[in-house]
Protein backbone atom coordinates (compact mmCIF):
# COMPACT_ATOMS: atom_id res chain seq x y z
CA UNK A 1 0.00 0.00 0.00
CA UNK A 2 1.18 3.44 -0.77
CA UNK A 3 1.61 6.44 1.48
CA UNK A 4 -0.41 9.80 0.07
CA UNK A 5 -0.72 7.72 -3.06
CA UNK A 6 -1.53 9.09 -6.42
CA UNK A 7 -1.09 12.83 -5.51
CA UNK A 8 -0.24 13.95 -8.72
CA UNK A 9 -3.72 14.05 -9.93
CA UNK A 10 -5.54 16.71 -9.26
CA UNK A 11 -8.89 15.92 -7.72
CA UNK A 12 -11.63 18.11 -6.33
CA UNK A 13 -10.26 19.76 -3.02
CA UNK A 14 -12.95 18.54 -0.82
CA UNK A 15 -13.11 15.12 -1.92
CA UNK A 16 -9.14 15.26 -0.79
CA UNK A 17 -9.62 16.66 2.53
CA UNK A 18 -12.23 14.68 3.68
CA UNK A 19 -10.93 12.42 6.57
CA UNK A 20 -12.32 10.49 9.53
CA UNK A 21 -10.90 12.73 12.51
CA UNK A 22 -11.28 11.17 16.26
CA UNK A 23 -10.59 14.54 17.76
CA UNK A 24 -14.22 16.99 17.84
CA UNK A 25 -14.15 20.80 19.18
CA UNK A 26 -16.66 21.92 21.56
CA UNK A 27 -18.74 24.15 19.16
CA UNK A 28 -21.72 21.97 17.42
CA UNK A 29 -23.05 22.17 14.33
CA UNK A 30 -26.04 24.66 13.44
CA UNK A 31 -29.26 23.25 12.29
CA UNK A 32 -28.85 24.83 8.99
CA UNK A 33 -25.44 23.24 8.52
CA UNK A 34 -26.81 19.75 9.55
CA UNK A 35 -29.97 20.39 7.03
CA UNK A 36 -27.61 21.14 4.29
CA UNK A 37 -25.93 17.91 5.16
CA UNK A 38 -28.63 16.20 4.85
CA UNK A 39 -30.08 17.32 1.99
CA UNK A 40 -26.37 16.67 0.23
CA UNK A 41 -27.11 12.83 0.94
CA UNK A 42 -30.58 13.18 0.20
CA UNK A 43 -29.39 13.79 -3.68
CA UNK A 44 -27.37 10.45 -3.89
CA UNK A 45 -28.28 7.93 -6.34
CA UNK A 46 -30.25 4.80 -5.78
CA UNK A 47 -31.53 1.81 -6.80
CA UNK A 48 -34.88 2.33 -8.57
CA UNK A 49 -34.37 5.92 -6.76
CA UNK A 50 -35.42 4.06 -3.22
CA UNK A 51 -33.76 6.77 -1.33
CA UNK A 52 -33.13 3.81 1.60
CA UNK A 53 -31.37 6.10 4.01
CA UNK A 54 -32.77 7.59 7.02
CA UNK A 55 -30.70 9.44 9.86
CA UNK A 56 -31.59 9.64 13.46
CA UNK A 57 -29.23 12.65 15.16
CA UNK A 58 -28.46 12.94 18.40
CA UNK A 59 -27.41 16.42 19.65
CA UNK A 60 -25.43 17.31 22.33
CA UNK A 61 -27.69 19.50 24.32
CA UNK A 62 -31.14 18.95 23.06
CA UNK A 63 -33.18 16.62 25.32
CA UNK A 64 -31.48 12.80 25.47
CA UNK A 65 -31.13 12.41 21.85
CA UNK A 66 -27.85 12.30 22.09
CA UNK A 67 -27.04 9.57 25.23
CA UNK A 68 -29.68 7.55 23.41
CA UNK A 69 -26.89 7.15 20.03
CA UNK A 70 -24.22 7.36 22.35
CA UNK A 71 -25.22 4.30 24.45
CA UNK A 72 -25.71 2.28 21.36
CA UNK A 73 -21.32 2.43 20.46
CA UNK A 74 -18.84 0.09 21.84
CA UNK A 75 -16.25 0.93 24.44
CA UNK A 76 -13.95 1.34 21.89
CA UNK A 77 -15.63 4.06 19.85
CA UNK A 78 -17.18 5.50 22.94
CA UNK A 79 -13.94 6.43 24.25
CA UNK A 80 -13.37 9.19 21.34
CA UNK A 81 -16.82 9.81 20.30
CA UNK A 82 -18.28 11.46 23.43
CA UNK A 83 -15.83 14.44 22.42
CA UNK A 84 -18.32 14.79 19.50
CA UNK A 85 -20.93 17.34 19.34
CA UNK A 86 -23.45 15.25 17.10
CA UNK A 87 -23.68 11.72 16.47
CA UNK A 88 -25.74 10.33 13.96
CA UNK A 89 -27.59 6.84 13.41
CA UNK A 90 -27.42 5.59 9.49
CA UNK A 91 -30.45 3.27 8.62
CA UNK A 92 -31.16 1.43 5.59
CA UNK A 93 -35.00 0.20 4.63
CA UNK A 94 -34.31 -3.50 3.99
CA UNK A 95 -37.31 -3.97 0.91
CA UNK A 96 -37.94 -1.46 -2.27
CA UNK A 97 -41.24 0.00 -2.12
CA UNK A 98 -42.47 -0.46 -5.46
CA UNK A 99 -42.53 -4.09 -5.10
CA UNK A 100 -41.96 -5.53 -1.73
CA UNK A 101 -38.53 -7.39 -3.04
CA UNK A 102 -35.13 -7.29 -1.07
CA UNK A 103 -33.31 -4.28 -1.93
CA UNK A 104 -29.77 -5.84 -1.68
CA UNK A 105 -28.23 -2.41 -3.21
CA UNK A 106 -29.58 -0.56 0.49
CA UNK A 107 -26.03 -0.27 2.07
CA UNK A 108 -24.45 0.67 -1.52
CA UNK A 109 -26.83 3.49 -1.55
CA UNK A 110 -26.37 4.59 1.75
CA UNK A 111 -22.78 4.53 1.24
CA UNK A 112 -23.31 6.62 -1.29
CA UNK A 113 -25.51 9.27 0.59
CA UNK A 114 -22.78 9.54 3.29
CA UNK A 115 -20.41 10.19 1.03
CA UNK A 116 -22.25 13.13 -0.35
CA UNK A 117 -23.24 14.34 3.78
CA UNK A 118 -19.51 14.07 4.34
CA UNK A 119 -18.01 16.15 1.64
CA UNK A 120 -21.19 18.96 2.27
CA UNK A 121 -19.49 18.81 5.84
CA UNK A 122 -15.85 20.12 4.48
CA UNK A 123 -18.13 22.71 2.60
CA UNK A 124 -18.86 23.80 6.10
CA UNK A 125 -15.53 22.86 7.77
CA UNK A 126 -17.13 20.37 9.70
CA UNK A 127 -15.46 16.71 9.67
CA UNK A 128 -17.28 12.90 9.98
CA UNK A 129 -16.03 9.53 11.86
CA UNK A 130 -18.61 6.74 10.40
CA UNK A 131 -18.32 3.55 12.34
CA UNK A 132 -19.33 -0.19 12.31
CA UNK A 133 -18.82 -0.82 15.59
CA UNK A 134 -21.76 -0.10 17.96
CA UNK A 135 -25.09 -2.63 18.33
CA UNK A 136 -27.61 -2.10 15.48
CA UNK A 137 -30.03 -3.89 17.98
CA UNK A 138 -29.50 -1.61 20.86
CA UNK A 139 -30.06 0.89 18.47
CA UNK A 140 -33.23 -0.38 17.33
CA UNK A 141 -34.69 -0.50 20.29
CA UNK A 142 -33.61 2.75 21.93
CA UNK A 143 -34.61 4.57 19.33
CA UNK A 144 -37.81 2.91 18.02
CA UNK A 145 -36.17 1.73 14.45
CA UNK A 146 -39.52 -0.25 12.88
CA UNK A 147 -39.33 -3.39 11.38
CA UNK A 148 -38.43 -3.62 8.01
CA UNK A 149 -35.86 -1.51 8.62
CA UNK A 150 -31.91 -1.41 10.18
CA UNK A 151 -29.14 0.49 11.84
CA UNK A 152 -26.17 -0.26 9.78
CA UNK A 153 -23.38 2.94 10.78
CA UNK A 154 -22.80 5.75 13.55
CA UNK A 155 -21.17 8.87 12.50
CA UNK A 156 -19.51 11.09 14.86
CA UNK A 157 -19.57 14.30 13.54
CA UNK A 158 -18.04 18.21 14.24
CA UNK A 159 -15.46 20.52 13.70
CA UNK A 160 -11.38 19.42 13.65
CA UNK A 161 -10.16 19.63 17.40
CA UNK A 162 -6.88 19.24 19.28
CA UNK A 163 -5.49 15.63 18.96
CA UNK A 164 -4.09 16.23 22.40
CA UNK A 165 -7.58 15.45 23.86
CA UNK A 166 -7.36 11.84 22.47
CA UNK A 167 -6.00 9.01 24.51
CA UNK A 168 -2.17 7.96 23.67
CA UNK A 169 -3.43 5.04 21.23
CA UNK A 170 -6.06 6.93 19.20
CA UNK A 171 -3.38 10.24 18.93
CA UNK A 172 -0.77 8.39 17.32
CA UNK A 173 -3.68 7.01 14.66
CA UNK A 174 -5.20 11.21 14.34
CA UNK A 175 -1.40 11.98 13.36
CA UNK A 176 -0.42 9.10 11.15
CA UNK A 177 -0.48 9.45 7.33
CA UNK A 178 -3.77 9.40 5.35
CA UNK A 179 -2.78 5.75 2.78
CA UNK A 180 -4.68 4.51 -0.45
CA UNK A 181 -3.91 2.31 -2.57
CA UNK A 182 -2.40 3.25 -5.87
CA UNK A 183 -4.75 3.22 -8.45
CA UNK A 184 -2.67 0.77 -10.58
CA UNK A 185 -4.06 -2.01 -7.40
CA UNK A 186 -7.74 -0.91 -7.85
CA UNK A 187 -8.28 -0.21 -11.48
CA UNK A 188 -8.10 -2.55 -14.65
CA UNK A 189 -9.28 -2.52 -18.10
CA UNK A 190 -10.53 -5.51 -20.13
CA UNK A 191 -9.94 -8.09 -17.37
CA UNK A 192 -9.03 -8.31 -13.85
CA UNK A 193 -5.44 -7.61 -13.79
CA UNK A 194 -4.90 -5.30 -16.91
CA UNK A 195 -3.29 -2.40 -15.85
CA UNK A 196 -5.15 0.80 -17.17
CA UNK B 1 -42.71 11.97 -2.13
CA UNK B 2 -42.39 15.75 -2.59
CA UNK B 3 -40.72 17.01 -6.30
CA UNK B 4 -37.76 18.79 -6.32
CA UNK B 5 -37.64 18.90 -2.85
CA UNK B 6 -35.39 20.87 -0.61
CA UNK B 7 -34.59 23.25 -3.02
CA UNK B 8 -34.02 26.27 -0.36
CA UNK B 9 -31.05 24.45 0.65
CA UNK B 10 -27.73 26.29 -1.19
CA UNK B 11 -25.61 23.07 -0.93
CA UNK B 12 -22.67 21.77 -3.22
CA UNK B 13 -23.63 22.30 -6.61
CA UNK B 14 -21.79 19.68 -8.20
CA UNK B 15 -23.81 16.89 -5.84
CA UNK B 16 -26.50 18.65 -6.56
CA UNK B 17 -26.05 18.49 -10.86
CA UNK B 18 -25.35 15.00 -10.53
CA UNK B 19 -27.73 12.40 -12.22
CA UNK B 20 -27.72 9.42 -14.11
CA UNK B 21 -28.35 9.48 -17.59
CA UNK B 22 -29.34 7.40 -20.34
CA UNK B 23 -28.68 9.59 -23.48
CA UNK B 24 -25.04 9.56 -24.27
CA UNK B 25 -22.46 12.32 -26.37
CA UNK B 26 -19.84 9.67 -28.95
CA UNK B 27 -17.12 11.42 -27.37
CA UNK B 28 -15.07 9.14 -25.20
CA UNK B 29 -13.65 10.56 -21.61
CA UNK B 30 -9.72 10.91 -21.65
CA UNK B 31 -8.37 8.27 -20.22
CA UNK B 32 -6.55 11.63 -17.39
CA UNK B 33 -10.47 12.34 -16.81
CA UNK B 34 -10.94 8.30 -15.88
CA UNK B 35 -7.88 8.21 -13.93
CA UNK B 36 -8.83 11.98 -11.70
CA UNK B 37 -12.22 9.89 -11.51
CA UNK B 38 -11.04 6.69 -10.22
CA UNK B 39 -8.09 8.73 -7.98
CA UNK B 40 -11.47 10.46 -6.29
CA UNK B 41 -13.13 7.23 -5.54
CA UNK B 42 -10.14 5.70 -4.01
CA UNK B 43 -10.13 8.75 -1.33
CA UNK B 44 -13.54 7.85 -0.42
CA UNK B 45 -13.68 6.53 3.37
CA UNK B 46 -13.93 2.46 4.08
CA UNK B 47 -13.86 0.33 7.82
CA UNK B 48 -10.45 -0.33 8.84
CA UNK B 49 -9.02 1.70 5.77
CA UNK B 50 -9.87 -2.00 3.71
CA UNK B 51 -10.77 -0.08 0.44
CA UNK B 52 -12.52 -2.98 -1.00
CA UNK B 53 -13.53 -1.83 -3.92
CA UNK B 54 -11.85 -3.20 -7.49
CA UNK B 55 -12.39 -1.35 -10.76
CA UNK B 56 -12.54 -3.17 -14.45
CA UNK B 57 -13.40 -0.24 -17.24
CA UNK B 58 -14.40 -1.25 -20.74
CA UNK B 59 -13.82 1.56 -23.41
CA UNK B 60 -15.31 1.70 -26.82
CA UNK B 61 -12.19 0.67 -29.54
CA UNK B 62 -9.92 -0.41 -26.70
CA UNK B 63 -9.59 -4.44 -27.66
CA UNK B 64 -12.82 -5.98 -26.46
CA UNK B 65 -13.33 -4.36 -23.14
CA UNK B 66 -16.15 -2.46 -23.99
CA UNK B 67 -18.16 -5.91 -24.99
CA UNK B 68 -17.14 -8.33 -22.35
CA UNK B 69 -18.77 -5.46 -19.46
CA UNK B 70 -21.55 -5.00 -22.53
CA UNK B 71 -22.64 -8.37 -22.22
CA UNK B 72 -23.03 -9.01 -18.51
CA UNK B 73 -25.71 -6.40 -18.62
CA UNK B 74 -29.42 -7.10 -19.09
CA UNK B 75 -31.67 -6.41 -21.82
CA UNK B 76 -33.35 -4.01 -20.55
CA UNK B 77 -30.32 -1.70 -19.66
CA UNK B 78 -27.93 -2.88 -23.08
CA UNK B 79 -30.94 -0.98 -24.95
CA UNK B 80 -29.47 2.38 -23.46
CA UNK B 81 -25.81 1.38 -22.41
CA UNK B 82 -24.80 0.90 -25.92
CA UNK B 83 -24.44 4.60 -26.33
CA UNK B 84 -21.91 4.70 -23.73
CA UNK B 85 -18.35 5.15 -24.60
CA UNK B 86 -17.51 3.46 -21.26
CA UNK B 87 -19.03 0.85 -18.64
CA UNK B 88 -17.09 0.43 -15.31
CA UNK B 89 -17.73 -3.19 -13.54
CA UNK B 90 -17.76 -2.70 -9.57
CA UNK B 91 -16.38 -5.39 -7.87
CA UNK B 92 -15.96 -5.64 -4.03
CA UNK B 93 -13.58 -7.81 -1.42
CA UNK B 94 -15.83 -9.73 0.57
CA UNK B 95 -13.13 -10.15 3.46
CA UNK B 96 -11.31 -7.80 5.77
CA UNK B 97 -7.53 -8.22 4.71
CA UNK B 98 -6.03 -8.05 8.64
CA UNK B 99 -7.99 -10.87 9.68
CA UNK B 100 -10.01 -12.84 6.79
CA UNK B 101 -13.39 -12.25 8.52
CA UNK B 102 -16.65 -11.14 6.49
CA UNK B 103 -16.42 -7.44 5.45
CA UNK B 104 -20.07 -6.32 6.01
CA UNK B 105 -19.61 -2.99 5.20
CA UNK B 106 -17.94 -3.62 1.66
CA UNK B 107 -20.94 -2.67 -0.32
CA UNK B 108 -21.76 0.42 1.63
CA UNK B 109 -17.75 1.28 1.21
CA UNK B 110 -17.84 0.63 -2.78
CA UNK B 111 -21.23 2.92 -2.71
CA UNK B 112 -18.92 5.71 -1.19
CA UNK B 113 -16.95 5.49 -3.88
CA UNK B 114 -18.57 5.53 -6.22
CA UNK B 115 -20.34 8.64 -4.99
CA UNK B 116 -17.25 10.23 -5.35
CA UNK B 117 -16.19 9.11 -8.96
CA UNK B 118 -19.58 10.46 -9.43
CA UNK B 119 -18.55 13.99 -8.18
CA UNK B 120 -15.33 14.24 -9.92
CA UNK B 121 -16.92 13.10 -13.08
CA UNK B 122 -19.63 16.26 -12.78
CA UNK B 123 -15.96 18.03 -12.21
CA UNK B 124 -15.23 17.20 -15.68
CA UNK B 125 -18.75 17.53 -16.78
CA UNK B 126 -19.02 13.89 -17.20
CA UNK B 127 -22.01 11.49 -15.78
CA UNK B 128 -22.88 8.49 -14.58
CA UNK B 129 -25.70 5.77 -14.52
CA UNK B 130 -25.34 3.08 -11.92
CA UNK B 131 -27.24 -0.14 -12.31
CA UNK B 132 -27.93 -3.11 -10.73
CA UNK B 133 -29.07 -5.47 -13.66
CA UNK B 134 -26.29 -7.33 -14.75
CA UNK B 135 -25.10 -10.97 -14.15
CA UNK B 136 -22.41 -11.08 -11.68
CA UNK B 137 -21.86 -14.65 -12.40
CA UNK B 138 -21.21 -13.43 -16.17
CA UNK B 139 -19.45 -10.80 -15.26
CA UNK B 140 -17.21 -12.71 -13.24
CA UNK B 141 -16.41 -15.36 -15.71
CA UNK B 142 -16.11 -12.81 -18.98
CA UNK B 143 -13.17 -10.97 -16.62
CA UNK B 144 -11.74 -13.14 -15.25
CA UNK B 145 -12.54 -11.79 -11.30
CA UNK B 146 -10.69 -13.78 -8.58
CA UNK B 147 -12.38 -15.99 -5.45
CA UNK B 148 -13.05 -13.19 -2.81
CA UNK B 149 -14.31 -10.59 -5.01
CA UNK B 150 -18.14 -9.87 -6.16
CA UNK B 151 -19.49 -7.51 -9.03
CA UNK B 152 -21.87 -5.90 -7.32
CA UNK B 153 -23.06 -2.84 -9.85
CA UNK B 154 -21.89 -1.43 -13.26
CA UNK B 155 -21.60 2.09 -14.67
CA UNK B 156 -22.39 3.95 -17.98
CA UNK B 157 -19.94 7.14 -18.24
CA UNK B 158 -19.84 9.82 -20.43
CA UNK B 159 -20.98 13.57 -21.80
CA UNK B 160 -24.78 13.92 -21.67
CA UNK B 161 -26.19 13.07 -24.92
CA UNK B 162 -29.44 13.71 -26.82
CA UNK B 163 -32.39 12.24 -25.12
CA UNK B 164 -34.11 11.81 -28.72
CA UNK B 165 -31.73 9.02 -29.62
CA UNK B 166 -33.55 7.28 -26.93
CA UNK B 167 -36.22 4.83 -27.52
CA UNK B 168 -39.54 6.22 -26.38
CA UNK B 169 -40.12 4.49 -23.01
CA UNK B 170 -36.49 5.53 -21.87
CA UNK B 171 -36.82 8.96 -23.01
CA UNK B 172 -40.04 9.91 -20.79
CA UNK B 173 -38.09 9.18 -18.03
CA UNK B 174 -34.83 10.86 -19.30
CA UNK B 175 -36.91 14.19 -19.23
CA UNK B 176 -39.09 14.00 -16.14
CA UNK B 177 -38.05 15.99 -12.57
CA UNK B 178 -35.98 14.73 -10.42
CA UNK B 179 -37.61 13.82 -7.34
CA UNK B 180 -36.71 13.17 -3.59
CA UNK B 181 -38.44 12.40 0.09
CA UNK B 182 -38.11 15.85 1.89
CA UNK B 183 -36.13 16.29 4.78
CA UNK B 184 -38.63 15.31 7.08
CA UNK B 185 -39.33 12.08 5.88
CA UNK B 186 -35.86 10.81 6.47
CA UNK B 187 -34.19 12.37 9.34
CA UNK B 188 -35.15 12.50 12.77
CA UNK B 189 -33.58 13.62 16.23
CA UNK B 190 -33.37 11.34 19.33
CA UNK B 191 -36.49 9.01 17.98
CA UNK B 192 -37.75 7.52 15.04
CA UNK B 193 -40.33 9.89 13.84
CA UNK B 194 -39.51 13.13 15.90
CA UNK B 195 -39.11 15.65 12.95
CA UNK B 196 -35.62 17.44 13.61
Amino acid sequence: MSKIANTNLEINKNIKARWSPRSFAEKTPSKDSLHRMLEAASWAASSYNEQPWRFILGIKGEGDSYDKVFESLNEFNQAWAKNAPVLIIIAAKDKFSHNDSENKHAMYDCGAAMANFSLQAVEEDIYIHQMAGFSPDKAKELLDIPEGYRAITVAAIGYEGNPDQLPDNYKKSELADRERKSLDEISFIGNWGNVY
